[in-house]
């Protein structure tokens, strides 16, 4: 479980300080689906399902996919992208000689993007993992269109057994498209919204591709959900949603999701999507933004110290790193660093993050740290779980259903009428 | 130059509307070097200039190391860092089979990176370029140590002719270290601040090195400057830095800087520190964050059309793709989209802006466009010297200084004392 500490939000609390009654009763509107938004409350008992129904199947798939196929293009778009984008660049960013690369597209019409993909393939084999609920989203939609063509000039009659579809269960047009050309499918649960889809088959399959141990990670999630599910201030999930709304209330209008590891980078991605779609809507809501330290510190760092004093931030840490490296011994110390000689740069590291929100904290933004042990599966389903469960407590808290995103339409409604859809108005 | 498009921001002007005689006033302030931060002016000067001095001899360092190296190490931070990050990623992303890499250390201590860049390595011939005015900033300074080690290990006495320093004309540690090594060295010149540094060899050598045409870049970006001084209100910068300020006076806390090229993603890194750096200070300051669409409207997209009202969107867009690819016909239609067939994705793309910025700003954000032609080394000097100028510009504007960041050495001072410097205090 992770372990938050709002030590260095405190002197910022305001009122009686973060509600935990508040946050206990939006965690039992939660947990008995008494709230809005509540058929779509499948989540946490994702793990526990997915171990029992598909992940044998999810875990075969991508044994015959990097047994035959150094690339595999999986076609989706924001929840159906960003949690295995978040954690194979989390654990698996840097493919080595054997490896399967996964490649995304389907997140945009973008053409020099899929050229670029198209060009990575070369004469590569590779299979394709076409991810959506309908098969109607346009991006993702446009891209398959793309890809199957190669596909067929590329493998012919075999093309079919190169796609695996992760779709509805019964119904829509991938559905029958996967039942009507034989394509191996996968569940996207009816009862999981796509930003907390990652433990479904919509993350695990192109995860399992990359070489992540998904067995591992559902074993610790499952574990996970269990221990979240205490009902009491030390829980981390009340902590951190409380603490954020009273920050919230009290002008802080901006969350800085601050990590230390570059490797977090496209895990700040996902997070954005779960708390900016799930809390940004009615017109409130903390916008949430992200930065890597600390290369960050040299370009942000100026704002974050001394701007305008909207912002709370979220430390990410990890107790561990993987690697250990020492700093070299230099007789010359002609760049003043021996005193830092035979030291592990992983220490230096957690002394700079202390160091860093000493400073933030005195030029007056509140920091919190989310931590976790190493930067490996188990830390992958600490900090997913503890993420999603936060975010339901924390948007039922703000008032707003945290399960719909009525806004995304208003583009889409737009698009389809300026392309000329037929029917569109 | 850029076209600043402002009519979706129109309905949201409070007062009169953007000030221009105030962007008038600020961009004599710059021009005559009459306010504060004078001393870093040099940059609108630094692409003539650099023709003129360095460029032929970056030119040819770089053939040198392109010829001999797969792989270029660059080991600089902030400044040193995000220009040359992002003209890359923007221009060539994808090294072909005979390209040098260019991989960035030194933005960071993280053991677990360093690690990954060092596999990335492996027996590859490689060349460093290490980036730091003063040569004592510590990330850059302690990667510097780790791949000094392994070039010598490598190389044996040859080392120091796999090196070269971009630093400080006449000074410093690295001035020194490169005086009595050997190293061929290019300069960080004293009137540019680092964030505006991108046209000097700090940015100029990794470029080159990446297969980007500079001489081309450089030629642009001399008439771009030109084109920038005229004194009326038809100059983009003007636009573009005017609006802005009469935005965030009514309350849009936050720019999102959006494009619909996911090559721009590290443009956008450099842009936010240009702004947020030259802008966030004295507790002021529009918050810059950026979004990467279609693919984060599948993410952020909810928060932006329906989330607290404190945003402004700045679009970036190009006139035309660089690549030109067809949705193909699929005679069954299950998917219902060969109303597009035989459409050029860039083309649609077009239409999907305009699609997207409509509900925008009928959710009430402002949307101002920036535009140029293509993503060619063309298009990267406009883009570049436009946002520099307008964030001078619009700094002055806002009464800051926009040329300095005192906020940067409050982390540096905690660390220095909390890692044992000697003598920090």
């Amino acid at each position: 479980m992770v372990k938050v500490d709002l030590s260095g939000a405190k002197a910022f609390f305001t009122g009686n300080g973060p509600d935990y009654s508040a946050a206990e009763a939006a965690h039992k509107v939660l947990a008995e689906r008494s709230g809005a938004g509540a058929d779509f409350l499948g989540w946490p008992e994702l793990p526990a399902k997915i171990r029992e129904t598909e992940l044998d199947r999810i875990v075969a798939a991508a044994e015959k996919i990097r047994s035959r196929s150094s690339v595999l293009v999986v076609i989706g778009i924001g929840g159906s992208y960003l949690g295995a984008k978040g954690a194979i660049e989390f654990l698996r960013p840097n493919p080595g000689p054997g490896d399967t690369r996964v490649l995304f597209a389907g997140n945009g019409v973008n053409p020099d993007y899929l050229y670029d993909i198209i060009g990575q393939l070369a004469d590569r084999d590779f299979d394709v993992n076409v991810i959506s609920k309908s098969g109607t989203t346009l991006e993702p939609a446009v891209s398959f269109r793309i890809f199957r063509d190669i596909l067929s000039a590329k493998y012919g009659d075999e093309a079919n057994d190169h796609i695996f579809a992760t779709t509805d269960a019964k119904r829509g047009v991938l559905k029958s498209l996967a039942d009507a050309n034989g394509w191996e499918s996968f569940v996207v649960p009816d009862d999981v919204g796509g930003r907390y889809s990652v433990f479904s088959a919509v993350g695990l399959l192109p995860m399992a591709v990359a070489g992540i141990d998904v067995r591992k990670v559902i074993d610790c999630a499952v574990k996970e959900f269990k221990a979240l599910d205490e009902r009491s201030e030390s829980n981390p999930a009340w902590q951190y949603a409380a603490a954020r709304q009273n920050l919230y209330a009290s002008g802080k209008k901006v969350e800085l999701l601050a990590c230390f590891d570059p490797k977090f980078r496209w895990m700040a991605e996902w997070w954005k999507q779960l708390y900016g779609e799930s809390e940004g809507k009615d017109k409130i809501g903390i916008f949430p933004a992200s930065v890597e330290f600390t290369a960050d510190l040299h370009s942000m760092g100026q704002y974050i110290q001394d701007g305008e004093r909207i912002l709370m931030e979220t430390v990410v840490r990890f107790d561990e790193c993987m690697t250990f490296m020492e700093v070299p011994f230099v007789s010359s110390n002609a760049d003043g660093l021996n005193y830092l000689a035979g030291r592990d740069l992983g220490e230096i590291g957690r002394v700079i993050e202390d160091a860093v929100m000493e400073a933030h904290i005195s030029g007056g933004v509140p920091c919190m740290t989310v931590s976790v042990k190493k930067r490996n599966e188990e830390g992958l389903a600490s900090l997913v779980c503890f993420f999603e469960l936060a975010c339901g407590i924390s948007g039922y808290m703000s008032g707003v259903n945290p399960f719909n995103q009525p806004g995304v339409e208003a583009y889409k409604k737009n698009m389809f009428r300026m392309l000329g859809k037929p029917g569109a108005v």
